[in-house]
């Protein structure tokens, strides 16, 4: 019960349903990573950089949460940080298989860390980040399902593309 | 962040899948209460006094969880007790819908009050109460889906029957 | 395309997620049957005709929707009234499976009748006639999500039991 | 590899889905014992000795079957009878989910018993005892999707009630 | 109420379950545009035009039908022609996931718009294109899984790839 | 009732999931072959020979077990072998649809070939071959999830990349 939980993800881009998640973590632990997955095999749309920057200016002023990026296995970035708790949110059926398979398998491989998993609020539940990419990218209104941020970003990646 | 959980069940009766649960939410949290839902419409197999004491038998030693019980809402119990936090362990598919469903109508009552989920492990994914009694009607073996408390009390259900 | 579909269930009682899919229905549709099914083998909280006070209450003003009653199988109560067209909302995965298996019997009763399914809206995905029952029976806040005739139905009945 | 398989059921009654998965097992399993499961504790709609009238009947002439009942643990019959593997057909996901459950238990119960699941076909994968009773309960017309012998006691049923 | 529905798809190429989902919604809706989606970003094996051919010999004859394409968000080209109305079909419950979460998308980018779902007939509900594209590349008989017109493009882009 | 089955799959590479199953099935059919799918289409991490001979030296001395590849449709490799029999191993509900859309496609192009399911025992029921080579990748520790022959292959090949 060292208190701090680790909430991991690619965020390209972070969603409103992600800032709805983070606003639930903090409430329970009293200190929380955001942690940025930069597995290079992937090929994200948006930088590691560019990621992290969207996360910092969505989560301005919020307290108690610390933001950083991890390369490798989720469990050794838990270690290596001290954390004890991972925190998965969960939005739909297709996620809790997934969730459960790797839950699983991070519990084999780290049997003292706990992932827990929160539900996202019901007015976010349908928004994916690979969603929100599809509508910006054929000029659709995305705000109010990514943080203020995200959406200009989004913009200029469009117009840039 | 007062760090009061509550892990709230029929319990009727409580499983080796309940106990997996109740030591991992011990490690996440500072106090635990395991809270026996006393619904006077449903009929249960086990009085609420039969429930509890098979719940402290079988957790006796066990530190920082408290056992109690209540009739009515849960987010009330919850907001009587002044916890923030509901556990609820996941085993199955089915589950995922129904708890979705009544995690979302407790936050709509009481929005300050967090459900998190946590995965039974992969040895009690498939037991649940229901099962295990009807394992335990015709004399099937117990041992090790129940505490040794649940199963001596089966047994003697099942003569007395 | 005679324009008639029929949106039927129990309604024991009536939701607001109900009320969704038939202000959703109306605008599809040129005539809408809402219709309470009356099985004598189950045992419904509220009567028939208190299940039709409640919906005309709470639909008073709604143009082209008629509300009516049938016992026996849908199909032949489709047949009688001329619908082509049965409407059923869809809230969650469980709902799905029945659904899928009540619409392809109804398909083999009565091929030239087809159902269609609606998407429930998501602030009422979580609401079912059961869990609104549940949370009036321990004086939980129901207000939202049923219709305010229904909200003073289930007070009143709860007084009484 | 004694090639006995079982295929347990309520068979409350006995359905075309049923008797797919019959003629497709025998192609498979040298001898098939369907077996009736007759638990006191349920309240079937047909008696036992009915329900294996029924199947005599709906079966007659396939060869390699043999028709029997059992009460208690199914593990415990497929001992008695020298059977490694438990015949169960998957129609729906929710199914699956028990079967799964059901599966597991008995796998722990009795290491030795394996269970296998077939694929009902897609003519009948919506069909259930259930479905039917009600289907048959309202004059609905149950031919193709239960056996003559099934379907014209279901009539009788009907009128006697 | 214009009666004017759409039936959007990548019909990559069209399969026997969307023809079944097309001559069910031309039962219920006066007019009905089949759309094929042209997405710049992904790589479809048929080219819009040969896509649209097969559609249209497929669908010859049927009345009241009108064949098109578009780019960008669906519910744009939706407002651009008049469409209250989109029909989606439902084959299996991964659909059904993705469709809901489409389904709550195109509701908040166009809120006077309504996403209709259809189940796909018994006989088709395991037809994918993907599927249909797999068994034909390796010759076997994609007859009655696809329209003629389609099984002959098949065989000649095998023979020619 | 030849008694000669299939595992087929693309064991790329071989886990202790696969040969849960592949044990379990030699306790039913007197003879499988373990079939190496080898879709020229696809791009797989381990070549076919590699895959053949991780599975030849995880099986070695166990009987009755035949291991071989194929290319082109499952259902013609079995006619061409004469197995009468597809085994496929359950794991998670995902695979469920695909199977199940799988079995129904092949029932269509052989209808004398049964495809039959095994649950994966629950220690493997969330190891996938994916799942396993992100792991490795890492250098996470994949022992007792993959067998012997496959680690050492596994860290072999991330040294080599």
């Amino acid at each position: 019960m060292n208190g701090l939980a680790i909430y991991p993800g690619s965020f390209d881009p972070l969603t409103s349903g992600h800032v709805d998640i983070i606003h639930r973590a903090v409430e329970i632990f009293p200190r929380l990573i955001v942690a940025v997955a930069t597995n290079v095999r992937k090929h994200p749309t948006f930088s590691e950089e560019e990621r992290l920057d969207m996360i910092r200016e969505s989560l301005k002023g919020l307290e108690r949460v610390e933001i950083d990026s991890f390369t490798g296995l989720l469990v050794d970035f838990a270690k290596e940080r001290g954390a004890k708790v991972l925190v998965r949110g969960l939005r739909a059926l297709s996620d809790f298989e997934n969730e459960f398979q790797m839950a699983h398998m991070n519990r084999r491989l780290a049997p003292g860390i706990e992932t827990i998993f929160m539900m996202t609020s019901q007015e976010h539940f349908y928004i994916s980040s690979q969603t929100v990419k599809e509508v910006a990218h054929f000029d659709g209104d995305v705000s109010g399902v990514v943080p203020d941020a995200v959406r200009k970003k989004l913009t200029a990646y469009n117009k840039g593309s």
